[in-house]
C-alpha cells in the first residue's frame, strides 16, 4: 500500500481548527513530538493507546492541515505540515512547540 | 454587585486548555476583540448570541486563564490575561491575534 492522505492546503487552513486541534492533550503531544523528532509511524506515537482513539487524534490532525500521513509497505508514517502551517500562523506552531511541558 | 472571578495563576496555567479554550470560532473572536479593544462588557461581545451560550464560552475562556471578568454595577467587564498567558506561553497570543481572520 501507498499514498498519502492530503491534508487542507495552506489557503484552507483555519486557525480555529487548527486550534481546536492542538486543544487536546494527547493531539498536542503528538505533534510537540513530531516537531521534536520528525516523522514517526503511528506506532511510535500512540503512547499505549487504542488504535481506535489514535484513529481519531490523527485525523482530526489531518483534516486541520497540521498532520499528513502516508503509507509506507504496511506502515503509516506522520510528518508535521510546518511549512503550510508556519505560512498561514507565523510564530504559532514555534509558540506551541516551544512551550514548557504541561 | 462588585468582585472578579479570578482566573487560573500564570503557574496553573495549561497550554491543552488554553489552546482548547482558543479553538472555537465564538470564543476566538472574542479573544482577538478583547485583544484589539481592551475590556469589553459581555453584551458588547455576544454578537447576538444567546446569553447562556455566551456564559458558557465566558467560563472556559476564565477557567482556561484567558479572560478575567470584573462586575461594574450590573455590568460584566472582560479583559483578556495578556500578561500571565504571555508569560506563560511566549508568543502564543501574537500569534493567535496577529492571525489573518478565518
Amino acid at each position: 500500500m501507498t499514498g498519502r492522505v492530503t491534508p487542507p492546503s495552506g489557503a484552507r487552513l483555519r486557525l480555529d481548527r487548527v486550534l481546536h486541534a492542538l486543544g487536546d492533550p494527547v493531539r498536542l503531544e503528538v505533534v510537540r513530538r513530531l516537531a521534536r523528532d520528525g516523522e514517526c509511524s503511528c506506532a511510535a506515537l500512540d503512547g499505549g493507546r487504542p488504535k481506535s482513539t489514535m484513529s481519531h487524534h490523527f485525523r482530526v490532525l489531518r483534516e486541520a492541515g497540521l498532520v499528513e500521513t502516508r503509507a509506507q509497505g504496511t506502515t503509516h508514517l506522520n510528518a508535521l505540515c510546518r511549512a503550510s502551517v508556519d505560512a498561514a500562523f507565523p510564530g504559532l506552531l514555534a509558540a506551541v512547540v516551544g512551550a514548557p511541558e504541561g
